[in-house]
């Protein structure tokens, strides 16, 4: 997908929301359980219940590995539901030395049809070229993540920037604003508009609005664009909204309530 | 499996050799193809041929995942054949936010049965200490790696150290020396004493010997401790000894060659 394709959508859907398919079997409805495949009869209900109000699906490649094959293939069966409408987002952290990156790119640009895959800087640029030679995906590089972790490496100086800084400002040489993004965490709010000013035309996916606690408000007040120029992505609080028979429903609206925000942020 | 027993094993059969199993179908020889599941098919093999020289195995999870479904059953047989004698590596460098680095554990520690997995550091404390967790399980955490992407990052100063430096001094604090190792690239020559008077009781996988040009003498000279903590990984220099018919002959041999060296040095 280009970038034009992701912000004609956007702005006609009047949404930056992106879905994380972070989907747990011991978190899904009871009533789900005996079907053949659980994890992507789940998926599926919640894709076509949330379709309407979001841009995009990530799928956490993790709660998929835990299963096994059956879970790998949840994975394959819920990339291909997913309508073509909609951005397709991998979140693995994958990363490696050049010819295993190559396997990496295979494997989620070509064999799993996705659009973009979040990749782990810390091997530097021959782990990362393999993903940007791939025309109309997309890269999706961690920045300043979510988790309190961040504070171990990313948030250390390197001469007179922090880690993530110099990510950030080395990557973007690397790649283009039409095929690298830059994962953000909204739980950052400090970090934000410098942010910005150091990437200023490239898209963010934005993690850790909701269970993790980030403001909406802020992120998009502090680094939306003109062309938007974020993903912000909720998991739990929208697939996890009730455990029971009312979970689509329920996700639904909170999908809706996000989209609803959103609107006012894309608007002023 | 425990540190003891993996010490034991490496001075019964007087190797500290890791075959890696990056095992790409296009690489495989002919013959093997018509098979169900030809890369499962190769490494079974390949397994049978050198298990008497090595005692590591180290499974590269992109080029299972670039296959789909059939790779990840090939990765899943793979694990299986792998003789409970030897240690597993899972080689596929995860980790993210917390409930996430469970599932990864999950994945490789127990629905399949890796006894490690390699995690890259980026995203700090709560990205590794899940699998720590787990007991008899190691976490082989990125240090130094040994591909020219390490200067992007790795060898940037964070204060008076390297980026890798600061993780490696870091990271042995979480974990123990019963629980955590390190990758340590064989090309990185000029580094290897200085790492091992950081981490002096760690046990390091070092990969980068045989295609990426890293010497066996030079990392066991300067980084061998008593129970000698390193496992040296070769991949390509193995297990794609040859391309015909005799492929698995030469596979032997040539893990016999590294076998002997490292007696040598062993015993030394």
């Amino acid at each position: 997908m280009t970038r034009t394709q992701l912000t004609d959508t956007i702005f006609l859907k009047k949404s930056y929301l992106c879905v994380g398919l972070d989907t747990d079997i011991h978190r899904i409805p009871k009533h789900l359980l005996s079907g053949v495949n659980p994890v992507f009869e789940f998926n599926k209900r919640i894709i076509d219940a949330t379709k309407d109000f979001c841009v995009a699906y990530k799928i956490n490649s993790a709660f998929y590995e835990a299963l096994g094959l059956t879970g790998w293939e949840a994975l394959e069966k819920t990339v291909d539901h997913i309508p073509s409408t909609h951005f397709k987002i991998a979140d693995a952290k994958r990363g490696d030395i050049g010819n295993t990156s190559q396997q990496y790119a295979k494997a989620f640009f070509e064999t799993l049809n996705f659009d973009a895959l979040t990749v782990a800087p810390y091997m530097g640029e021959d782990s990362i070229r393999p993903f940007l030679e791939y025309e109309n995906k997309w890269t999706i590089v961690l920045g300043l993540t979510s988790n309190t972790g961040a504070s171990d490496f990313e948030l250390q100086k390197t001469g007179e920037e922090y880690l993530y800084e110099k990510v950030i400002s080395t990557v973007s040489r690397w790649g283009t604003t039409d095929n690298t993004m830059f994962v953000i965490g909204a739980t950052q709010a400090d970090q934000l508009e410098k942010i910005r000013r150091l990437a200023p035309d490239h898209f963010y996916l934005v993690p850790g609005v909701g269970a993790q606690g980030g403001s909406l408000k802020d992120i998009s007040e502090k680094t939306m664009i003109k062309d938007c120029g974020i993903l912000v992505n909720v998991s739990r609080n929208i697939i996890y909204a009730s455990a029971k028979e009312d979970f689509l429903e329920l996700a639904a609206d909170k999908a809706e309530q996000y989209q609803k925000e959103m609107a006012g942020y894309l608007q002023s």
